[in-house]
């Protein structure tokens, strides 16, 4: 569905305290006429599942349509499975092709099928043409509903081609302008046809035109940047032909920048990359329990290194103290530095040189933040146990394990770039590591070498 | 600036390979003339100084003011102190007012009064004006360069006023519909107008219409929650009598949530909130310094636990090795959980019931993960080892570990959050203190009792 249209719908929402769910009509079927998709959402997640079954039985197709193809995925697939074959079949004829292929890929593939059977047939060619095209890509978040015109129009001639299909349906900001072989010509806004003189052809609005596109196998992360950098509502998606397939809008943009920060957020420490507080416990379980797993193998690195000084320690059991602190400040500053350059790889187009040139600056701020808490903790050790060598070896190793936490962690999300993985997957976990055994090992070497 | 117009002019951009600034033009004052500005922008960033300074001084005033505005902060400031008082001011007279009151930002408060007395008495009021508002504020983000529309009009002659304007400055999707008093009374699209009968009173084609509003005191953050909610192009901003004051538009959500998700990420390891790869690092380095700090305050805690059991660790000093496998895996999933309410309460409204019962949620989580890496970790250790009450100890332990950290990263943020203080500030460093001192404590007591 474009934007035109929740926009205009969105003139007979629900006052906004009511948006939450909380409030509850006696007969939802009435209430809920005039609301805003989104509220209608909220309010349909909100009830048990019986309830949203019978909401949405008696609510128009159309409204039903709209509001689950607003739901949270999880909910929408629960309530999707409870509607008969018929009624979920309907209500899918009336979602967007975009969104139908989203619901329908919550289905097996036999339940799709019956489900596609049952939906028109223009209809069911258009979504399992849009299920084709893998999730990550523009063709997987485009919508196909655009209006498109020859280029042989003349502008008022397009005006009133725009009004005519506004009547019926939602008008969109811009129209896309095409040749006799559907390839893509140029882009013109409402603006541009409003101010043109009324029989100035199409054609000749678009001269000077440098016309941005995206294939439909652009990654849809870089479709949502090109958006962003240059403000755009909308940009058109085209085949390598040129030919138009469809548009992501800026709503859809939003979208994929939310996931993108929460991809990062949850991948960096193991955590299932869509995981929230609604997904299902057993299931956040076997995403997160992979990663421990991964990690008591990382984390037996730093024991094996501490166990290699088993009789150091022995002999000197503060050092088994002292050493948490070395492991957790380096752990610290590397995971700074990983926060930082996680979100310039989500944030800016990947520039290599630049990249790899601010591992060095980190390097630096290691090197300094390393001198200043390397020295007051030396200050510390030394007022509370009086031994001058024990707090060098503690200054030493605890500046030595920041700077490797520094550079660490700004290098590991490149390496995993340049390899043609995700930046943020599991690093904080391989940055706690690396900090770990660095530190043990550093702290325990020099203790062993110098305090015994 | 209005998006609209920002879409027309990139029609005219370089092409896109060209984009990252790489393309070096040898005589660049020509070459910028049809260039986007967020790719002005670029290349200016990626010139020496002294040759941003001499484009600046060749470029048109008002490409000039539109490159700068798209630039960096760092950069931005960095060039508009180079230039004189006259250039600056007549480049800050070209911007949309809030993008002048943002480059001013920059500026000491003596420079900025000599900036504004020489820009134009009107434009320098309005700047002004925006500077008033909390930059954390809808008013500190809105742009005011609306349509506005008395509600006596016709829709014909409300188009012809909106094409009238066109010609000269940007065209806006809506136009906002006022009473004599200027109080908001309605939002009409080009559709709208368009589509209704051209005698048809403006007044009369906004029956039925929900008014959604937010006033200038509204947290940024929420204004883009509800825009990325109703999927609106532009939300109105009003003052306490529903007096329109301007707009936030969609391209000002997408920078909103980019700056949610970089400060939640940066914040949760004390990096300074708006800190990138070309912040100078020595300001990186005195913004996470003190973070660092708190975090030598934090350890000394978990060491302080250590130290109580340095008899207990000077005759078994295995203890030492295995323990830093319990702090790390807890961390772990103390982070876990951390991560996922963290994304929690930047997606949706805060909804005390529903958060606080993720905390049960995490709680089951721990239970069962802990169960499951405790008895590999038990395993583990037996074998390695062949002493069971050692590894019964540390499976013990690690499991009530886990569990701690699960309750503790899920309710740490909404402690925060509850204390109207920023959920993710520091969390990251908190979480890490308490399953240290809490696995420490227990596996040590556990050990004192039972191994011994």
């Amino acid at each position: 569905m474009s934007e035109e249209k929740k926009v205009v719908e969105s003139r007979n929402q629900v006052l906004l305290g009511e948006a939450d769910g909380k409030h509850k009509p006696e007969s939802p079927a009435v209430d809920l006429e005039n609301v805003h998709p989104a509220d209608g959402a909220d309010h349909l997640e909100n009830l048990p599942l019986e309830e949203q079954k019978e909401v949405v039985r008696e609510l128009p197709l159309e409204d039903a349509a709209e509001f689950i193809a607003e739901m949270e995925k999880h909910d929408r697939a629960a309530l999707m499975k409870e509607l008969s074959l018929e009624r979920a079949a309907g209500i899918l004829g009336e979602m967007a092709p975009d969104d139908a292929a989203d619901v329908l890929d919550d289905f097996d593939e036999r339940r799709r099928d019956l489900l596609l059977r049952r939906v028109e047939d223009e209809d069911a060619l258009e979504i399992e043409r849009l299920m084709r095209f893998d999730p990550e890509t523009a063709g997987g978040v485009m919508n196909t509903e655009v209006m498109v015109l020859e280029q042989g129009l003349t502008a008022d001639q397009a005006i009133s081609l725009i009004r005519k299909a506004a009547h019926d349906t939602e008008i969109p900001y811009y129209a896309y302008v095409v040749d006799k072989d559907e390839k893509l010509m140029g882009v013109l806004s409402l603006r541009d046809l409003l101010i043109s003189r009324p029989g100035k052809a199409l054609k000749d609005m678009m001269r000077n035109q440098t016309l941005i596109t995206a294939t439909f196998d652009l990654d849809k992360e870089e479709v949502a940047h090109l958006i962003s950098r240059y403000n755009f509502l909308a940009l058109p998606i085209v085949d390598h032909e040129q030919r138009l397939l469809g548009i992501v809008t800026h709503d859809d943009v939003i979208d994929i920048i939310h996931e993108e920060a929460s991809e990062d957020m949850l991948g960096m420490v193991g955590a299932g990359t869509d995981e929230t507080i609604d997904t299902p416990w057993l299931r956040s379980v076997m995403m997160r329990l992979p990663w421990l797993v991964v990690n008591v193998g990382n984390s037996v690195v730093a024991a094996w290194v501490v166990y290699q000084f088993e009789g150091t320690i022995a002999q000197m059991a503060i050092l088994a103290a002292l050493m948490p602190i070395v492991a957790n400040i380096a752990g610290n500053t590397g995971h700074q530095s990983l926060a930082v350059m996680i979100r310039q790889l989500a944030l800016e187009r990947f520039d290599r040189r630049k990249a790899w040139g601010a591992v060095y600056r980190e390097a630096k701020i290691g090197v300094l933040n390393g001198l200043a808490v390397s020295l007051l903790v030396m200050a510390g050790v030394f007022f509370l146990t009086g031994k001058g060598a024990l707090a060098g070896v503690m200054a030493v190793a605890l500046g030595l394990d920041m700077v490797v936490g520094n550079v660490a962690g700004a290098s590991f999300p490149l390496i995993l770039k340049e390899l043609g993985r995700d930046p943020a997957q599991a690093s904080s976990i391989f940055i706690t590591a690396i900090t770990d055994a660095a530190g043990f090992f550093i702290f325990l070497s020099l203790a062993a070498m110098f305090l015994l």
